[in-house]
């Protein structure tokens, strides 16, 4: 058996000691699979003396991540610190300079830098492996990357934030309006310190953005990716969508159009009964879909320490075993210029208006939708005893500038009141 | 960019075009991933005139594949024959002697001589991949030998043959009986030549000994699957299990168990609202459950000329970027023997049984099964207006040892009629 693979680990969160039980654990498995011993010589982290619950007095401490990171005694920096700027860009930058491979969880730091760190690490000979940053225990960077290599990808999708899938799957078991169980979240530990992150679709966006970069062999374009929360969806779209056969998932699409690259991650009505409406709870699902081998869906535990563990690991035995490529599968100078599309492929869309329960109410509404080239699929309105009531409308596809001119001219049929609800259905 | 890998391929039926047409339309995208040109040099099948709408003037042609996998000018062997004997056999390791790598979708070549060939290939310094061989076009066999590498595998599952999948989906969503749906699938083409390679889970079983062998780390061992088919599937036992909340799938389960290994290709009931219940059609889907990871679920095409060449080339792609292991993940003299679990761990079980319209009978049976040390979870008699009617009764954690013990008593009541179906209730 070869030499140890030597790594030093920088962060020493659930994660960082995540990948010190695991290969404290199953060190013997991982070096038959990897084909030599895979050995932790330095750690870092900011506070050397809290417990943590694990016995690091075998591995070097470095106060300094950048220090760890330049290190003579080992061969891979694993960054599991987080955050797209600071010591984890600083620590990541001096380890490939200083010729070290690098293999990350940080998924704000490659949506941020990735370009620039992927043309560091092919000038240095070093590579970048970044399973862990997207989707968890999923093995999806490499189902993408390597099983799908032969395939033009047509579309990437995805839920990728557990905690949105959460309150998203739990107002509607729960029936509880958004703030409620966006406390609950937060008390049950679900919540990144910046709930924003979370819940503004800002962490999915990141992973998001990555995909893309892959699937499309553009640059990583974080900027480009058209973001929207889950903040305002409302319980009763929660309903209305249910009872028409749909679920609201925050739901990450990309794809190639003859505009360039959509790169969505916002709310989207999608069927109840496909795969990525019946997804419940933290868990998460990437769809690829390959030119050759259709459409390829992948499902399980978003995030936690194993998960994520098992991710970091398994870039570490693929560089044990002399797995090397490129960051983002083919040379970063290749990566072309993403060039965003500025608008979204057409869609159906779901309406809730509330109308004032007047003669010709709705066929003022009708008349608007037609005025900006919208036919309109399926509408609802319930019996209701009170001067407003709440319509739904399905529309045929349509783009969501018209959706948007359609609700401005609303306000001027006299019949429109409070503000309508827009979201898109993605067929899936 | 380095030199082009050059390959040989030896069958160009379905899959063979396939991936002749993905090396010509994808050509140059499979270059910028690979970091190198692959180029198609020769080619063999049975019959040169055939016409197989793809162009082949340019490759080299061979009437015998062992020529072909022994030429000089070919670095990867691909062998897309099929078949565990013959000319499939010869090849591949005429290939190896020959220092060739082999890239092949044969599931049934590996079943049965896996473990001698990932030998001779290592002892050659050769490399053998097989992502075509299980699940067409999904990545597991990387999903299990790389994504997961750092974990211990608890089990694997999968519905692994499309055929038996789209028999047992049509039967349920026609109310047809199995004879039936298996006219229509041989019609539609869907059946093997041989069939009992499809319907008796001889093909599915392949893939599921295949897999055991990346997850345990023990030799592929075929012959100790547990193979069950489908054709004694009753369109009742359809109809029962689904008001219970069940489907019908042919499913493979391997775990290795305090007993040994156990390896079960077979019918079982699985929740209706699970992945795997959800599955319809010619979809494949295997599910790994891993220490770390947890429950990963993949779902796929699990056939076709796409799908398959998407596999075949992703095999490729690696070898042209220098990825190279060991056959089954570890060195061939490394996996243990394996020690095959003569009995399936406990599970519940659904029995369907025919019972006389006497006083007294539901007690009998009841008794019996008491006896044998099995407990009724529910137990349900419809009404009727003949002498005889069914019950369906689902039992708790049983051996399938004890429900046979009860069966053979059932006669001695006097009251059970005809046959008793017993299924296994599989807990996914």
């Amino acid at each position: 058996m070869s030499a140890p693979l030597r790594l030093g680990i920088a962060g020493l969160g659930t994660v960082g000691i995540g990948v010190v039980d695991l290969i404290r654990t199953e060190g013997a498995l991982i070096a038959a699979r990897a084909g030599r011993p895979v050995k932790i010589v330095a750690v870092s982290a900011r506070d050397r003396a809290r417990d943590r619950g694990a016995d690091l007095s075998a591995f070097a401490w470095e106060d300094d991540p950048v220090a760890l990171a330049r290190r003579g005694d080992i061969d891979v920096f694993v960054e599991l610190m987080g955050g797209e700027n600071g010591p984890a860009r600083a620590a990541t930058e001096a380890a490939i300079a200083a010729g070290k491979d690098v293999v990350t969880a940080n998924k704000a730091l490659l949506a941020h830098h990735g370009q620039a760190l992927a043309e560091a690490a092919e000038a240095a000979g070093r590579v970048i492996r970044f399973e862990a940053a997207v989707a968890g225990g999923i093995p999806v960077i490499k189902a993408l990357t390597e099983g799908l290599a032969a395939n033009r990808i047509r579309r990437v999708m995805g839920v990728m934030n557990g905690t949105c899938n959460y309150i998203l799957t739990r107002m509607e078991s729960a029936g509880l309006p958004y703030e409620a169980v966006f406390e609950e979240a937060r008390q049950l530990g679900y919540l990144e310190a910046d709930p924003r992150l979370d819940v503004d679709g800002i962490d999915a966006g990141h992973k998001l953005s990555i995909l893309a970069a892959l699937a499309f062999g553009t640059r990583v374009a974080f900027g480009a990716v058209e973001l929207e929360g889950i903040g305002r969806i409302a319980i009763e779209d929660i309903r209305h969508a249910a009872e028409l056969g749909f679920r609201i998932k925050l739901l990450g699409v990309a794809q190639m159009t003859g505009r360039g690259l959509e790169q969505r991650m916002s709310p989207c009505l999608v069927p109840a009964d496909s795969p990525l409406g019946q997804l419940q709870g933290g868990t998460n699902m990437v769809v690829l879909e390959g030119s050759a081998a259709g459409q390829i869906v992948l499902r399980g535990a978003g995030a936690g320490a194993g998960p994520t563990a098992s991710a970091v690991m398994a870039d570490v035995i693929d560089l044990a075993r002399g797995t090397r490529y490129p960051t983002f599968g083919v040379p970063a100078a290749t990566l072309a210029e993403s060039v965003g599309a500025s608008v979204a492929a057409p869609a159906p869309y779901y309406l809730r208006l509330t109308l004032q329960d007047k003669p010709g109410a709705l066929a003022k509404v009708a008349a608007v939708l037609g005025d900006a080239g919208i036919s309109i699929d399926r509408m609802r309105q319930r019996g209701h005893s009170e001067p407003t009531a709440p319509v739904i409308i399905v529309t045929h596809k349509t783009t969501r500038d018209d959706v948007n001119h359609a609700i401005s001219r609303f306000a001027a049929t006299g019949v429109v009141v409070g503000e309508t609800v827009a979201i898109r259905i993605e067929a899936v």
